[in-house]
């Protein structure tokens, strides 16, 4: 199943109290569709520069990722994003951030992209992710939507448009509660939320799991307690990739679907911030996936 | 079965941004006792002044609350306790705390208790806590410990020599993190803490659920979505009276019943937290109670 992918591929070069790296590949797009190629052939919607490294892009490639979507813009530098994490891991600061070939960058759906049934909307501006679907040939099956606070504060009406027109939005607990008018409880934030349009809303909660509803259906995903959190850049990222991929993979969107989706895109998640950037979901075995899955099922299954 | 438990009955008064109440029936003994008492018969090890009304003594005794270990000064006065929420229900202030008849009581165990196999030793002084189990005739089957930062400030070493007489320790987050010496990591707080004599440790967070952990194991309990909570007083003393009153029921330790335990604690005080003081636990029935661990099945159960 072919599943559309829309968010950046870049540079990122990452700082933790234990480790550091060079330029690495990085980028929203980059973690979805590493972790969406596990159930799904992504297709990339994306610009980079021509600074871009071969092999970077084989890294994409040998991942199963089409390419046909991926803007090579030769008088563009990629886009470089650096951080640093804080001694507790939960908090960064960005150290740079250099839009270059993202400033300007435009999605253009190449004509074998046009009947795709399944899209997972990267973080980015409103308008672009719209743009999106509006460029399909029909309404898709299932469309997910990742966005943050500063879309909220600077484009909120766009962003409500965009909203409206997809089935699920995942986002994090504050950004949930900016959404909703500044609503502290969870699932009045997700009723209002879900007022907007989507069927489903995702909201996550770090280290405590998270939490899925549709208007009138709740699911708690358990976080795996771990201990050793080495490069947590990416795990929303990823946890998007797989949620779609298996959505795509399954076909199916009933809530069942979504509630075993959330899972998988918890335990794809895990992997990722286990390694420093990518690595932790670059090589993974069916075996890894499908045991870090049952991990899942232990911690929170229970007899009555 | 019979259960021990340790723990104070006074006069509450409770102020939240929607109601007020006048001087009810609490403490941690009673929210524990009345919990406990859906499942086995609570012994309680406490002590009230002469105006404790008949009236409150009788509620006790309705729910089948054995009170030959509860000690009633004539020349006393009850425990009372007022405190006042703040708007998001998530944080409160104590406005009084008169300790009266419980600042020189010491538990004395009836003879009719130093058999009992099941004991829940209360917040409250661990060299008290202590001396409930130095009466007991034997080593009991199982005891559960509830503590708090104050004592973890003032008492540790008593504190710690209690800890390593129990088999399971219920606290919250912050508590486990301060009991380990500032670890961050849960999982990792958990092991220090089970090294220190325990069999498992339970950690509450609060709308997050509770984490339960053995040595080698970890379960994950969700806590239920509540739109409207009313007066979270005695949530925790609740969870703790249905948990101890549930392993004593099933008569068994393993690490399945723990779980159980857990999500059959959650439920019960979710009922708590609904009305004000001890109104939502006061007169439950076994549909309403099976109807609610239901929930948390719907809640959390997935397919893979």
């Amino acid at each position: 199943m072919n599943t559309i992918i829309f968010g950046t591929v870049a540079f990122d070069a990452i700082e933790t109290p234990y480790a550091k790296t060079d330029k690495i590949i990085g980028g929203s797009g980059t973690y979805i569709c590493f972790s969406a190629s596990y159930f799904v052939r992504p297709q990339t919607l994306s610009a980079v520069g021509y600074d871009f490294p071969q092999e970077f892009i084989q890294k994409l490639r040998d991942k199963g990722v089409d390419l046909d979507g991926m803007q090579i813009k030769k008088d563009e530098k990629s886009m470089f994003w650096a951080c640093r994490y804080f001694d507790n891991m939960n908090q960064r600061e960005t150290l740079t951030t250099e839009l270059n070939v993202v400033a300007n960058y435009k999605p253009i759906l190449p004509e074998s992209y046009k009947n795709t049934e399944y899209v997972m909307l990267g973080n980015g501006s409103p308008v672009l992710q719209r743009s999106v679907l509006e460029q399909l040939h029909h309404k898709p099956k299932f469309v997910a939507l990742d966005t943050m606070n500063f879309w909220m504060d600077t484009m909120m009406d766009e962003l409500k448009k965009t909203i409206a027109m997809v089935d699920i939005i995942i986002i994090n607990d504050e950004e949930a509660r900016q959404l909703s008018d500044g609503e502290r409880c969870l699932s009045k934030a997700a009723r209002k939320i879900c007022a907007m349009g989507p069927r489903y809303v995702i909201i996550k909660k770090g280290e405590h799991g998270a939490l899925l509803f549709s208007k009138d259906k709740v699911f708690s995903a358990p976080a795996l307690p771990l201990e050793d959190v080495v490069d947590p850049t990416g795990a929303g990222d990823t946890f998007a990739g797989a949620f779609i991929g298996y959505i795509a993979q399954q076909d199916k969107t009933d809530f069942e679907t979504m509630k075993t989706a959330v899972i998988v895109a918890s335990a794809m998640a895990s992997f990722t911030v286990e390694k420093m950037g990518t690595e932790g979901l670059e090589n993974l075995t069916r075996y890894q996936i499908e045991n870090r899955i049952l991990k899942f099922k232990e911690l929170s299954e229970f007899k009555i």
